[in-house]
């Protein structure tokens, strides 16, 4: 069993240590994290309650629960919070021991980690490059022979394709009849445009073999509270709660997350700020030779380096000794150093990355 | 299996909706908080670093552990960080899965649950009531056979009992012979007068099969912000770090458990204060007819109840609806309805508490 510890973008202490740049004076393009932050009452919320931290937090989150319950019009027993959506994974694997599990490929490190180390084997179906990395039904469906659990991330991370409802209602039905659970892990799904007409949100609360994991780190920007949560039906989330450590979520990352909610306004900006930002950025970066970004439809981008000698470390390193982070894709399973994603970002720090980039991929053909 | 959770003091949303008194309107008695508050440079770093919050954690606490290893002299390889000592409980058990583990009676009623969750049993040591629930150290040696692994709580929460370091250490040889893993827990040692003559965190470096816990929680008054850690040997340190969640603790608590850590004075103001005050608490307890505090080595003193028709879940409710929250005995194994648990408060707090208590004894007379 391959033990390293998956890597993963946003790593700034790692980054100070290698470019010997302050920690606050990168652009961080490797972790997709919202640009416009966090909603603006969050901050007002912690700084008035920063006396919460004496206090032990809410044990199982039941405050926090309700609220999300009333956000999402579900009922609260289907609901489980976690300590981050990565957190529930790890949750997940070890509450269900999956004997062998499924997983995409390319796609979020993780799950992989998560199941070996809870005892669990995993199965791997590389979707096809030259195809976007796009979701096929049909052969992956072939793969479930001796499967007991499937993940499926939507959006996929790092590929940025998206699955029809279509394609995972039946494979969630396939699936149920196999008695194979069905992890669909929707960390970035409050990014992309119609995702009411995309996420399973709903359909988890009533079939037996679902969970659909949230995250609350990215589409508000909280990453550093760690705050995701978990949709079910109640039996599932019922064996789930009795593995969960009690106070695994922190008094502020409640409170944050309860205010978060609460501002549709935020969530509008956000959306449209990335549908439109997003399209601006994919073009400027289209128009670079040698990179070839994929479709995408959340806040991140995967672009293939496409040129002879063109090398995601080197890129990845040149950018970062100018205080510009990327995600070096190289150690995704199912990737290779010829990929790199960015996040989208506020129209400026697009542009800089856009400029550094050009230059970078200059010095690439003079390898 | 009895899979009921453990209860817990410090949970002021139960209170608040039993009670119906506002959360922070409560004086609290039932969680073990400095009653300090946090060092006061921690408030101002968390202030003026709140940004933090859209930034990743390191996600090994790699800074924070490297500010323990100089606090306590210690190699950071044998220093493990995690989201509260709570669930570093939860990360040994389910690292070790236990086959059977012996925890001794009364104490912290997490160790049964995190073993019985990673599919271990128990075994149980009642310490003797009649002995104020003072160690033993050859009978409970002659309950190790089929055993793998044992937790030690010291001081010992609820009773507040100390165990001498010869004791421990002697514990630890025969479990080491024996291949029994010997978990300590000393959540509560930084209160205690000569806690460096107590604690075991520089042998666990050293030994094979000892892991000792810390909590900052408690002594700095971080209990909403969940920042624990754990002394063990390299090799069982490299294990535990295999099976936990990236991320696990948030950045805030990370950059206030390294400024706690920095403020010598405040460690010091703790530790006397505590001192005193328990002392004058403790005679102010005694003279309560049909109270009877045991000897008690951290901040908490554990009371026993007394006179016929005494009953702790009656005096708890009293106490509650005036606002004040004591911790009713009753659900800890080995114990019964005739016990409370207070934590030591200011001194006005302190009186407040003497005070309503003398007061529910009267009524508990009249039943």
């Amino acid at each position: 069993m391959d033990m390293s510890r998956p890597l993963h973008g946003g790593n700034l202490g790692e980054a100070n240590l290698k470019y010997k740049i302050e920690r606050d004076r990168f652009i961080d393009f490797s972790a997709n994290i919202n640009p416009l932050g966090v909603p603006p009452k969050v901050r007002e919320v912690l700084l008035s309650n920063i006396d919460l931290i004496l206090c032990y937090p809410d044990p199982y989150c039941e405050g926090l629960q309700r609220e999300i319950a009333t956000y999402q019009e579900i009922d609260e027993e289907s609901i489980l919070v976690g300590n981050g959506s990565c957190d529930l994974i790890y949750l997940i694997a070890r509450t269900f021991t999956p004997h062998e599990a499924l997983i995409l490929l390319p796609s979020f490190s993780e799950y992989e980690y998560a199941v070996k180390i809870s005892g669990g084997r995993c199965r791997f179906f590389k979707l096809p490059e030259e195809r976007d990395f796009l979701w096929e039904k049909e052969p992956i469906l072939e793969h479930l022979e001796g499967i007991d659990m499937v993940f499926i991330c939507n959006p996929n991370n790092p590929t940025g394709s998206i699955i029809s409802k279509e394609d995972l209602l039946f494979t969630v039905a396939i699936c149920e009849k196999k008695g194979v659970k069905v992890v669909i892990d929707e960390a970035f799904i409050d990014f992309v445009e119609d995702y009411h007409h995309l996420t399973l949100l709903r359909e988890a609360v009533s079939r037996k073999n679902l969970l659909v994991l949230r995250s609350l780190t990215k589409f508000f920007g909280l990453a550093g509270l760690r705050v995701g949560y978990l949709v079910g039906p109640k039996r599932l989330i019922k064996e789930l709660e009795r593995h969960q450590t009690p106070w695994a979520v922190n008094s502020l990352g409640q409170i944050a997350a309860k205010e978060a909610l609460r501002d549709q306004r935020f969530i509008e900006e956000t959306r449209s700020y990335i549908l439109q930002e997003r399209a601006y950025f994919w073009e400027k970066l289209k128009k670079i030779e040698g990179i070839e970004p994929y479709p995408a439809a959340a806040n991140f981008i995967l672009c293939r380096l496409c040129k002879d000698g063109m090398n995601s470390l080197s890129i990845t390193e040149k950018l970062g000794f100018k205080g510009i982070l990327i995600r070096d894709c190289s150690d995704f399973r199912g990737l290779n150093n010829r990929f790199i994603r960015v996040a989208v970002r506020k129209r400026e720090e697009n542009l800089k990355l856009i400029s550094a980039l050009k230059e970078a991929v200059k010095g690439e053909e003079k390898n």
